[in-house]
């Protein structure tokens, strides 16, 4: 057994771009060659990225695959394993790992476990493996697992057995808060396991709304950590093998981030990768005076700097003055351009056009939406007009009860808070602020009581619960698949979770009418929670 | 072998509701029984209803379904075949049929082939069957097998095999153009392969974006066709078995419909249980003069009756006095309340407002979209006030190319000619008319040029290709997958091809947030067809 270098790829692919990965992919390769590197590992199907869809179905596939194993058959001398769609003559799809040297394909292993839960839908599109593939390379012997494969402690028993030194995974896992830790400790106990290195190559970026953390390492045998890839980072990162004690050099590892600063950078590459892979030049959202808009401004900053984001509060009657006050303060904190543009005249002219119709009927929710979606009209136009993306500040609380204006304040392409509760929400804009001298958010956005401003002195206390009782129901309920009866149990008021779940059941049709955004949680809203709209489910009945 | 009578429950659950499901089969069965029926069968998963997504993945189901048998196990003296979800001690979940006679479950079967393409995502859910059943009853032997089953020639043959005389198939099968008599015709031909008889029981109502047609049947050994239940109807259906011959009694079949009366009564039906299974008292929708509102509200009308459908005209300086006159006389011809909000000041307030962020610069869709967010507000606003549903009027062409304004003329709950391409809105206007003396359509509404009446003398085919052309490029692109190259060699003009290409690509994420609306073709937006927005997937990259 020899010495070699390894270079993971913590590859960012885009989606569909299969020309673009490839060529990406024999860049990443030939700086791997520059670092004396042997081999380059790079993500789960990185060829044509992760998740494709039903791009996957397309018929002109299999020629730009091809056309990509040609292109990267240009690569001499560095061992490359990457992912990549293999389509077989007789018709078969497999999520497929190449090992590929000098032109040749020395192997290719087909994923064995196609997860089709969650967030996942591989059997939609791929075949499963039963094969397993070993190659020996510089004297070491290497298995190779893609994503799913690694959960399943069958698939990895097979691989070991074969006495390999090392196995390679491929993963496009996509991110939610503190995964990266679990990957490492679950990794860890199979490296002891089944006494072999175990390296993890993670994609990484931003596709709709997933998040690929990257977050990529190396485990050795004896259970220590030789690398640790940051989160949220596309670059090579490289080990060398010590053949005298069969392991990765120990280099220190990137520090792991709290759940709090973890889930802020995640939302700000997600941001940003849906922004610049849209093709917008910049993003605007209306501020509010309030936290979520708050927030959504410091991470669209962060994200893409103050000269490409618009910032436009619009007030009406009921906007506080503070609101106002607040706002431009933070527009200026931050360094984006502010316009304010009052909805009065607006307002006033959906009513008097409503009048004949709505004749002396009392006010309701209808006027306060007609405030939202003028506002949202506002923003809309000028996106319109100057090609800036929207963004729609709404957190994932709102959104599950519906305190939230269809083609109102829910507006825009990417709601960057969408998978967001309230509570973390306040989290965050403390985290945002505590990383410079002056907090870039006026503390009076996170003290004061949220209010929607949408009648004269509302609070959202008045027709929700409390934030930290709203979301620890909505948690229960959501993420962990809790029954009526059972949140019930654990002490919450009664008729306050009737009304919270009765909410969230109603309003499936506005959340499937709403942008994307990003996940972080272990249950977003859309492609992870499927549920129908017209819902005969009724939370009361046993 | 002795004669009896069988019921065939062309069954329309409501999704989710298991008790209530329950109960209406236990009333059918019992009608059934009063009809001198020996059996009775139900359509697969009858008990909750297809597709019930994620409440599939509920904890409180096992507890549910238990409720369910007991109440079903009250039914006496007749053969109850339905569908449900077994779930097992050992933590699998099986899409299966259950046959019981008084209050004992006489054998389960579990669903071999779960599909898992096109609207489909079974595997998400179920675990795969191996196992067949056979029953007997009356000295005939039934053998089951559950919809997708049926399409694989395999299970059909291990089944025929068992040497029983019908096959009971029951189903839930999704509606598109043609799908009806394509049942019939596969199965007649198995029939005949497999000298049995079969039973098909297919679900009957509209489920969010889904029509179930019903469209059962039951073909003897011999081919015939003994019965054939009509379509877009939810109603028991009978037939005698003859054991002299071993066929079922031969009745006259429900006429074949041809396809745009198919598809008229499916989209009918299909708003019909959108608005009635969502609680909405009734229906709004903007007319505009134009065909889609106009076609639009003759199927509302159909579906809910007059005096549940509210069209309201929100006339512009762009709108021609002749849009005008048609919007109400159509209005006056079908009966609904009308009402006209002119949307001048609106306009203006939004043009003044924005004024300071435009100044001079040219008018562009900005100002077009402004038009049709301030007549989507209205309608919300009227919506909000009285509680009825708005209906969106877009057509299937014009949500491929994002010919439509987000938060604008895409506003509302439930888009009724979503999967339907313009040229098809012309057919559909034209048969309803010749159902009635009067036409209910005005004839200019069909005759005259489309236009969006955005601007001056606007017509839709000065920013777009003549409709029988997109149409059929679309066709190419979506339905059929083809490739731009491959849809320019069927002569259409290559810059067209790739202007609709681009169109298509470029607008996911608006087709992303509009309503859902009903499928009628083989490959709808939405569920079935699955892109990401992010997408780097280029035309004319091979």
């Amino acid at each position: 057994m020899k010495s070699f270098k390894i270079a993971l790829a913590q590859f960012s692919p885009h989606i569909g771009n299969i020309d673009a990965n490839a060529q990406k992919m024999i860049e990443q390769a030939l700086e791997a060659k520059k670092q004396n590197a042997d081999l380059i590992i790079f993500p789960e199907l990185s060829v044509i990225g992760y998740p494709s869809e039903d791009l996957l179905l397309r018929p002109a596939l299999a020629k730009r695959i091809d056309k990509a194993f040609k292109q990267l058959a240009e690569v001499k001398d560095i061992v490359m394993v990457f992912g990549f769609v293999h389509l077989t003559e007789e018709g078969q799809r497999y999520n497929s790992a190449a090992v590929m040297k000098d032109g040749q394909v020395l192997g290719i292993y087909n994923k064995h476990n196609l997860p089709n839960y969650g967030v996942f839908d591989e059997k939609r599109y791929f075949n499963e493996g039963h094969q397993h593939l070993v190659f020996e390379y510089l004297g070491h012997k290497f298995g190779v697992l893609i994503c799913e494969d690694i959960w399943s402690i069958n698939t990895v028993k097979q691989v070991a057995q074969l006495n390999v030194d090392s196995i390679v995974i491929l993963n496009a896992s996509p991110y939610e808060v503190g995964k990266p830790q679990h990957r490492v400790q679950t990794l860890t106990e199979l490296s002891k396991q089944f006494n072999v290195n175990l390296i993890y190559v993670n994609q990484v970026g931003g596709q709709d709304d997933l998040i690929f953390d990257g977050s990529s390492f190396i485990i050795n045998h004896d259970s220590s950590l030789a690398l640790k890839a940051p989160s949220f980072k596309e670059a090579l990162y490289f080990t060398d093998f010590n053949p005298e004690d069969k392991k990765f050099n120990v280099a220190d590892p990137s520090p792991n981030l709290d759940a709090i600063a973890e889930i802020y950078q995640g939302l700000v590459m997600a941001t940003r990768d849906y922004v610049q892979r849209s093709g917008f030049p910049g993003v605007i959202l209306g501020l509010s005076g309030g936290i979520d808009s708050a927030l959504t401004l410091a991470i669209a900053v962060d994200a893409l700097g103050p000269d490409k984001v618009q910032a436009v509060m619009m007030p009406y009657t009921y906007t506080a003055q503070i609101s106002v006050e607040d706002a431009s303060e933070q527009a200026r904190r931050m360094g984006v351009t502010f316009g304010i543009a009052e909805i009065h005249n607006i307002v006033n002219s959906f009513m008097q056009t409503l009048y004949p119709f709505f004749g002396n009927s009392p006010a309701d929710a209808t006027e306060e939406n007609l405030q939202a979606r003028a506002r949202g009209t506002l923003l809309m136009g000028l996106s319109n007009k100057f090609g800036n993306l929207v963004l729609s500040t709404g957190n994932k609380s709102e959104l599950a009860v519906g305190y939230c204006t269809l083609y109102g304040d829910m507006v825009g392409g990417f709601a960057v808070l969408k998978d967001v509760y309230k509570t973390i929400v306040f989290e965050l804009a403390k985290y945002r602020n505590s990383l410079s001298d002056t907090p870039v958010i006026p503390e009076r956005v996170i003290t004061r009581p949220p209010s929607a401003e949408l009648r004269p002195d509302q609070k959202d206390q008045d027709s929700l619960p409390a934030y930290d009782i709203l979301d620890a129901i909505l948690y229960a309920y959501i993420e962990e698949d809790q029954s009526q009866a059972d949140i019930i149990a654990k002490g919450f008021d009664k008729a306050v979770v009737e009304k919270v779940i009765r909410l969230v059941d109603r309003n499936e049709y506005k959340r499937r009418q709403g942008a994307i955004g990003p996940r972080i949680s272990s249950r977003a809203f859309s492609r992870e929670r499927r549920y129908p709209i017209v819902n005969g489910w009724r939370p009361d009945d046993i």
